[in-house]
C-alpha cells in the first residue's frame, strides 16, 4: 500500500473550511514575497487517473495573479522530445525566479509508464532515479522550491469515477485506454508507484501523498504543505548550500604551465592532413547520424587562441542540416533568472546531430567566478553540477568532447597587437580583451582547477596546443574523428 | 554487478606510489586543521569478508596521531543492544568535534545480514533505509563529514583469500561460517549489497566502491577520496544548511494563551483518583515490561510549575528496577562537541523500561534558542531533527508522551515568592529563575512554536494545566495510563 507521508490529520468540516480559507489567504500574500525575493516554485501533481489533478489545479490557483504562474500539462514525450535526454523537457520548463510552475504529470508519470509497459530495464530505471534525484537536488541547491504531490485513490473509487465519466457523453472523452488499463492492473501499478515514491522522496523535495477521496480534504492536504513549503523556502532564501562530495570518475590532467606549446606542423602536412581528416569526419558525421548518436563539442580557450578558425575547420566538413554552432554570450535576464544550466539544456541537439558550443557552461567557473557575477558558493557547487549535467548527456548516449584552446601569453600579445594594427581585424579586439589579459594569472588558476575537477572519463577535456593554429586544427580533427570512430564502432 | 561509483582511474605503479605518498602527507596536515576547526569525521568501512578492511584501516591511520582518532569494530548486536533502537549503537559512537572515527562494518552490515537471513520484512528494510538516510543527513547537516567505503572483490578472489587463510593454522580463526556462507551465496549477497548501496548513496554521503583486488590500488582509492572529502568539509565548515520540508503527521494544537488554567480538583477526589490511577499504572508497568514496550516520558514546563512533584506521583507507582528518571542540565563539553541529540541517544531505556526525562532535547528550541547557545539555523533545523529522532523511537515501538507543565505568570510569581520566603524552599529558587521569568513572552512564543511544530501523531504534546498541581498530577496519570492501555492492547 502507498504509505501516507502526509503531515496532516483530517479535521472536522468546520475546521477544514477555516484552515482552507487561511491557507488561501496566506498563499495570496506569499505571491508578492515570492516575486520580491525571486523565489522560483515548481509544483508537481502526480497520481492515479481520475484522481482529480486537473480540477485541483484550478482550485489551488484560484486567487493567484495569472502573471505569476504557468500551468503545464505534460503528455507522453513527442517524437522530437524522445530524441533529447530524458530530463530535457522537464529542465526546459523550470520557472524563472519569482514565478510558479504547476506541472500536471511529469517525470514520475513518464518513468512509471515506461516501467509498467516494460519499455525500460531495471538498469535504466535506476539511472532514471539517479537522474531525478540529482535534478531535484540541483534545483533546490540553486534556491528552487520543489513540491511534489501524489493523488491517491482506491481501486474502487477510481472505478467509480471512471464509470461516472464514461456514462456521460460530455465527459467520456476524458477517459483513455490507459486509465482503464491502470484500473484493471491497479495492484501492479500501486507497487510500481510505491517504489518510485520511496526512491525519490528526499528531505529537500519529499512527496506529499494526498488522500484524494474527498475533494475538500484533498485541497487542504495540498494547500497547507504548499504554504508551509513556501514559508520555509522564503526563510532559506539566499542560503549557501554545503558542497557535495565528488563521485564521478576523474582523469588526472596536466596543468597549463606544463603543456608543451612548441608543437607545429608544416603547411604542406597541414593541407594533406586537413583534407584527409575532413573527409573522414564527413563519413563519420553520416554514420553518427544513422546511428542517432548525438555529439556535443565544447570550445573554451584564451582570447585570440584561434577558437573560431578551429571550429570552422570542423564545420566545413559537416552537412549543414546535421549540426549547429551555438555561440554563448553573457546570459540574458530571462536566463540569469533561472538555473545557470537552463540555457544549455534548452540548446541541446537532437540525437544524430552535432552541437558545437563556442564558449559554454564553463563560463560559470571562469568569467562568472572571476568577475563576481555569481557567489563563491555558486561556482564551487558548479563543478559537480556540471559533471552531473554531462553525465545526463553521456547516459543519453552523447559523445562529449571538450577543448581548451591554449596559447601562451606572448603569442596572445602578438595576436592582440596584430589585430589592433590591422583595420580589417580591429573589430575582433576590444578593451575587455585587454582587461582580461591583465588577469591572466587568475584565469590560468581557474582553468587549472576547472580542468582538474571536470575531466571525467565520460566527458574529458582536451588541451589544444594552439601557438601554431594549424597544429591545433589538425589535433582537434584527430580527436573528434577518433572519438566518433570509437562511438560508431561501439554502436554498430 | 556492483557499480563502481569510484572517482578514480587506476594509474601506473610509479604514479600510484607518488599519489599515495601525497595523500598521506595531506592527511597528516589535515589532522591539525580538523582539530582547529572542530570537524568531526566518521569513516565507515564495509564490504565482502576477507576483502581486507582491517588491514587497510591500519594503513590509512599509519601517520595519524592516536589522540585524534578512534577505531571501532562493530559486531552483531548484543542482547542488550537489540533492546535499543536500531540506530542507537551507531549514534552512540559518533565522534566528538575535531576527531576521527573509523568504523569497521556498521549499519550496512547489520541491515544486509538481516535481509540475507530473512530476519526482516521488506517493510522493515524500507524503514531501516529511511532511518539510515535520515541519520546520515542529520550528521552532515550538523557539520559531520561521513565517508563510506565499500570493499569489492570477486567471488573467485574471495574464495582464494579464504582458502589461503584457512590453510594456515595461525590465520584460520579469522574465517567464520558467515564468510564461507557469503562466498557460497556470492550472487545473492551481491544483489542485496548492490541495492543497499544504491538505496543509501546520497549526494552528501555517497558510497565509494573500492576495487580491493590489489591492496596498493585499494589504498589509493580510499586515501584520495578521504583527503578530498576532508578538504571539502573544511571548506563547508560552519555553513548553514537549508531547512527541509516537514513530512511528519502533525496534530493541530492550541496556543498556551488559550489554555484554561482554572481547572481544579478537590483534595478528596485527588486522593481517591491518585490511589486508583497509581494502582492501574503499577499493573500497566508490569504488562508493558512483559510485552517489552519501551516508554519515554518527557517533561518540560515553566519554572515552579510543579514538574518534580508531578514526576514523583508517577514514579512512586513504579517498580524501581523498571524505570529511570533522567535529569537534564546544560550539556557538558564532551556533549556540546557532538550532535545535540547524542546525549539523549545514549540515555535511552531498554525495551520494557520507562525513561522519564526531567527536561529534554527540547532545550534546543527553548533555552538554547533564546540564550543564543546555538545559531538560528541550528534551532530552526532542530524541529525536524527532533521529529526524526522521535520517529526512530516510535518505529522501535516506544510509547512517547510529552508534557508541557503549564502555569500562568501570576501563579509563578506567587510560587517564586513563597520559595524565596521559606527557608526550606530557598534552594529551589535562583537568580536565573528570576531572569528567565523576565523573558516569559519570548519563552511563550518559543513554546508555542515548538508545540505546533513537534506535536506529531506518534509523539504528541500534552499541556498539563498546573495552576492546581493536584489537577495536573491526576491528568498526567490519566494520560500515561491511557497511552499505556492502548499500547498494551495493541500488542497483546
Amino acid at each position: 500500500m502507498i504509505e501516507n507521508y502526509n503531515a496532516l490529520i483530517k479535521p472536522g468540516e468546520e475546521e477544514l473550511e477555516k484552515r482552507l480559507e487561511k491557507a488561501h489567504r496566506r498563499l495570496f500574500a506569499q505571491q508578492m514575497e515570492i516575486k520580491e525575493k525571486g523565489l522560483p516554485v515548481l509544483v508537481l501533481f502526480e497520481g492515479w487517473g481520475a484522481a482529480g489533478k486537473g480540477t485541483m489545479l484550478g482550485k489551488v490557483i484560484r486567487n493567484l495573479d495569472p502573471r505569476f504562474f504557468t500551468a503545464v500539462s505534460m503528455h507522453a514525450p513527442s517524437e522530437d522530445e524522445k530524441r533529447k535526454p530524458f530530463l530535457c523537457r522537464y529542465f526546459s520548463q523550470i520557472p524563472e525566479a519569482g514565478r510558479f510552475l504547476f506541472m500536471d504529470s511529469g517525470w514520475m508519470s513518464e518513468v512509471v509508464h515506461d516501467v509498467l509497459q516494460d519499455r525500460i530495464s531495471t538498469k535504466v530505471y535506476r539511472e532514471r532515479i539517479s537522474s531525478i534525484r540529482r535534478f531535484e537536488r540541483s534545483l533546490t541547491d540553486n534556491g528552487y522550491l520543489v513540491l511534489k504531490f501524489f493523488f491517491q485513490i482506491s481501486k474502487k473509487e477510481q472505478k467509480k469515477r471512471l464509470d461516472a465519466l464514461l456514462a456521460n457523453k460530455d465527459t467520456a472523452w476524458q477517459v483513455d485506454d490507459y486509465d482503464l488499463w491502470e484500473n484493471r492492473h491497479y495492484d501492479k501499478c500501486e507497487k510500481v508507484f510505491d517504489v518510485f515514491l520511496e526512491d525519490t522522496s528526499t528531505s529537500t523535495s519529499p512527496w506529499y501523498v494526498v488522500d484524494a477521496q474527498s475533494r475538500k480534504w484533498a485541497q487542504l492536504q495540498i494547500m497547507e504543505p504548499l504554504v508551509a513549503g513556501i514559508d520555509m523556502a522564503l526563510k532559506n532564501h539566499a542560503l549557501t548550500v554545503p558542497l557535495i562530495q565528488n563521485t564521478f570518475p576523474l582523469l588526472p590532467m596536466p596543468k597549463l604551465v606544463d603543456i608543451d606549446l612548441d608543437k607545429t606542423i608544416t603547411l604542406e602536412d597541414y593541407n594533406v592532413e586537413l583534407r584527409q581528416l575532413q573527409s573522414r569526419l564527413r563519413e563519420l558525421h553520416n554514420q553518427a547520424y544513422r546511428r542517432k548518436i548525438p555529439v556535443i563539442i565544447a570550445y573554451e580557450g584564451w582570447d585570440a587562441a584561434g577558437k573560431g578558425g578551429n571550429i570552422k575547420r570542423l564545420t566545413s566538413a559537416l552537412d549543414p542540416r546535421g549540426y549547429e554552432v551555438i555561440p554563448i554570450a553573457s546570459p540574458k535576464p530571462h536566463e540569469k533568472s533561472r538555473h545557470f544550466l537552463w540555457r544549455f539544456w534548452t540548446r541541446l541537439p537532437k540525437t544524430g546531430h552535432f552541437a558545437i558550443f563556442d564558449r559554454t557552461w564553463y563560463g560559470r567557473v571562469m568569467v562568472e567566478r572571476l568577475e563576481g557575477f555569481c557567489s563563491e558558493n555558486d561556482w564551487q557547487c558548479a563543478y559537480n553540477e556540471i559533471n552531473e549535467f554531462e553525465k545526463e548527456l553521456s547516459d543519453w548516449g552523447a559523445v562529449i568532447i571538450k577543448f581548451w584552446v591554449h596559447i601562451d601569453s606572448d603569442t596572445q600579445l602578438a595576436r592582440f597587437t596584430e589585430r589592433q594594427n590591422n583595420p580589417e581585424k580591429q573589430w575582433k579586439i576590444t578593451d575587455e580583451d585587454w582587461r582580461n589579459r591583465e588577469k591572466r594569472d587568475l584565469y590560468e588558476n581557474a582553468v587549472n582547477e576547472m580542468i582538474a575537477k571536470t575531466s571525467t572519463t565520460y566527458a574529458p577535456w582536451h588541451i589544444l596546443e594552439s601557438n601554431d593554429k594549424h597544429y591545433a586544427r589538425i589535433r582537434a580533427l584527430q580527436i573528434v574523428t577518433g572519438a566518433l570512430e570509437t562511438a560508431v564502432n561501439e554502436r554498430k
